[in-house]
């Protein structure tokens, strides 16, 4: 398919054929579709752009990264297919590990989808993200970014089967976790073990933005790579009182603004 | 999986299993996981209710395809998975033809739909929507609806390839055309070529809902469902002056309030 340079929606649909692609090459569940097609539909209505809410809350995740002792990024299909690279970027400027986890976790498709880390981890390696990082010390800040998922060895509490399953390196020891597009099970669970969990989701009635410390109300990638070009400033020391529930309400005021708008 | 009866969500949970096993059983393309996706975000927004203006234009919608001299209901993939049996039943309420027409048109896909509403249509046969309907009679009134697609021998103007393709005794020919969840482009040329064009769309600002005659904004189940039992009483002569952009307004206002109710 291809889509013209100045189509308004470019952007989305590029990410959409990116999502096609990768079901067709058994990266992803069925599920994973569905998913895509339900945070296309919250981004068309906030306007297929990052408001100053969410802007607020990258910021505040940023910040929660940098201070954390073992944060860790938390990969799941769509995420790595969408932004891994953005992730990994992020994780170099961070000191943050990654981890491969999903939840309907099959071993057909984590095998594909730390080779396809792995892949873009060599990709990243060769192009920082800014030309003021000399090559070869990006070179050993990307290639000191552990990628956890091949082997859990540690079991998230209060779930069951292989959705539990994490790596004890990983997730299981992490203090602050981004988790972007998570389950509302699981976020709840790793919320219940202590730890400063936060995510990016679209809806912002999700049970997953609702319950997490903090919430991304962001495309994923728009998300990523915003918080990319913030961490090459390095930590923000910003110690602000974050309310999430605040967020969260700016967030639906926006759609209900770009409704209001529409209408009128 | 097992769905709780009285899960709050049941019924957008059972859809949603219905399109990823007819996914896996190649009945869909693959955009179709992320079109029903876009369309569960939507119906999360307006409530998975049928709001009030969602009913006008079910009653709207209804009597023009009463009035009509060759009312055909348009099927693709989605459609056929979540409603056929409905559609099937409004088909022989309204003397109405049924035709399957998609857009990614692939010979597989048309055999494997065209088997499923055929079956679906024997079973509506022995399974009237009414006890008052006399079992004999219901079984020649859907026996006598006739299912086009198999041999397209049309093309509708202004559209390119397969897309393209329709039926002269089904779509080519008819005054009045109910297609569920149909594309845009589709959706503009059918209007061109004079037709009334019935749609049903969650999103009230697509360009499909936009450009249709009568845009029902509803879950494609719940909306053929209620048109049934309203057909079920026969011709209602409303003859209203039908205001197709107030409808749409509607739609967005209960989108508004619904996320102004649930941040306030």
């Amino acid at each position: 398919m291809t889509i013209p340079d100045d189509h308004p929606r470019r952007e989305s649909l590029l990410s959409r054929q990116k999502i096609v692609d990768a079901q067709a090459a058994g990266l992803l569940a069925d599920s994973a579709l569905i998913a895509h097609g339900r945070g296309e539909a919250f981004d068309y209505l906030i306007g297929e752009r990052t408001t100053d809410s969410a802007k607020r809350a990258e910021m505040e995740a940023l910040d929660r990264l940098f201070r954390a002792k073992s944060p860790v990024i938390s990969m799941n299909g769509n995420t790595t297919v969408l932004a891994g690279r953005e992730a990994i970027c992020l994780a170099a400027l961070t000191n943050s590990s990654v981890e491969i986890n999903i939840f309907y976790r099959t071993e057909d498709r984590m095998r594909l989808l730390l080779s396809e880390i792995h892949n873009m981890k060599d990709y990243v390696m060769e192009n920082p993200p800014s030309d003021e990082i000399e090559s070869e010390r990006w070179r050993d800040m990307v290639k000191s970014v552990k990628i956890h998922g091949e082997n859990p060895d540690a079991k998230i509490p209060h779930l069951k089967g292989p959705r539990a399953l994490c790596s004890s390196q990983g997730i299981f020891r992490a203090d602050v976790i981004l988790v972007p597009l998570e389950d509302g099970d699981r976020c709840e669970a790793l919320v219940s073990m202590g730890k400063e969990v936060i995510v990016i989701d679209l809806n912002p009635l999700s049970r997953t933005s609702t319950t997490a410390s903090v919430t991304i109300v962001d495309e994923v990638k728009r998300a990523m790579e915003r918080m990319v070009i913030m961490a090459l400033e390095g930590p923000l020391n910003s110690n602000s009182d974050w309310d999430n529930r605040a967020a969260l309400v700016d967030a639906l005021n926006e759609i209900g603004r770009s409704t209001k708008l529409l209408s009128s």
